[in-house]
């Protein structure tokens, strides 16, 4: 999954989505994970036309088609993969949790170049897939989700349903360079910070009103605490030398 | 990560999201996960009352709170973690992938009925986090996204992002518990700790001598990277009042 080619062999498949802000919306999440093909499955025209002519319409929705049945919406398919919110029906065919089925569609996409495409059918916003839909399906996919005693059948926003999908299906994929860890500063100027706390204790008076915080190595150990960068102890060391400075000039009344 | 306590110790936070839809979305992908807290930060209350007058508003979405600034959002949390789209700005913080930001999240809470809360941040729609609004954060977490050659600043939908970062900090229930860290301060005493450094900024003229160094988001930063325990916090709030009234002390000439 490190190219875009694989990718291209994924096919999101919409059946029967009602709402044009609901298909906007999974168009961007494909577009945001690096997805490219989008079918929708609808005897009903408008959501499709009206989503596909939204001034934010992205490429992916340009492309999108549409078929008017499932069979022929994933014909071309070599694996089927159904979502569905566990508990809605008595399930007829084999589940598995998202991290587990995305692994499943990864090996179906393994072999670059020869394995076929994998379509994932997401259900109308209202009723999920029905059983004659989930009947063209190999097995099944859920996002696991957490149990509300409230309400029966939990079910996802569709556009949420498909981002969390498509981000678990690129999950490992090279995750962008870290931001390199900061350069510890050197022991020697953490030391140099110690002397220069030590000093401000003791000239403002807290060494005398707070001597259980003040022995040397507590003082030390406070300042390692610190973990301060190569950048930052110049200025830490700096601040203090001020203060010091400007304790020095209330004591001789120049102030 | 088995039952719902900790979660209930993570606290989404947006700040300056404009449209209700979006609020509402969030709200709900929070219920499908487990979560609960949520906060909004806004100087408009339009789109939070909106949301929370809605057909479909969640339990989430009623027990929701809003807030006038970030620093009292997040003052009762140890780790404040921001979400950004890489390459959106020059980043001052350390940045992780989804991935490896969810199991330090994790960490963080793993000392359950101990640790601290997390809060994580989402921008606005149209712009993000600004820097101000960073520097509030100890780190930022970024969703990896496909790179498109023809679109400068990738971003994602604001309730899909929220239900992609929620699906990852719950996507292993099973977490095994590391070797606690110290309890972190909470970012009430950082920010206090950043107010009262401040003042000996100024107090002391390093302001004036150094003015580079001492905008408001830079101090944040500054203070943010010491990474204070809870134990800590109060010793150098402790130590910097100490400076605060030997320097009144001087000025008054009565030393």
């Amino acid at each position: 999954m490190t190219n875009g080619l694989e990718l291209d062999r994924i096919v999101v498949v919409l059946v029967r989505a009602r709402n044009p802000n609901n298909i906007g919306a999974v168009a961007r999440a494909m577009h945001d994970f690096g997805f490219r093909t989008l079918r929708l499955v609808n005897d009903y025209t408008v959501p499709f036309e009206t989503a596909r002519s939204a001034v934010d319409a992205s490429a992916v929705m340009a492309g999108a088609t549409m078929f008017a049945s499932v069979a022929e919406a994933v014909a071309d398919c070599t694996l089927v993969v159904g979502t569905t919110a566990v508990g809605e029906r008595a399930l007829q065919h084999p589940l598995h949790a998202l991290p587990a089925a995305a692994e499943a569609i990864r090996n179906e996409l393994a072999p670059a170049g020869q394995g076929g495409r994998v379509a994932v059918l997401f259900g109308s916003e209202k009723t999920g897939l029905s059983n004659d839909e989930l009947s063209h399906c190999n097995w099944l996919l859920t996002i696991p989700m957490q149990q509300h005693e409230d309400i029966r059948h939990p079910s996802m926003n569709l556009g949420q349903a498909v981002a969390v999908c498509l981000y678990e299906l690129v999950r490992q994929r090279s995750a962008p360079a870290e931001t390199p860890a900061p350069t510890a500063a050197l022991a020697g100027e953490v030391e140099r910070m110690t002397l220069l706390l030590t000093e401000v204790l003791e000239q403002t008076g807290y060494t005398k009103r707070h001597p259980a915080n003040c022995e040397e190595a507590q003082i030390r150990r406070l300042v390692l605490r610190m973990s301060l960068t190569a950048s930052d102890a110049p200025v830490w060391t700096g601040v203090l030398r001020q203060v010091l400075w400007k304790l020095r000039q209330g004591e001789d009344g120049d102030d």
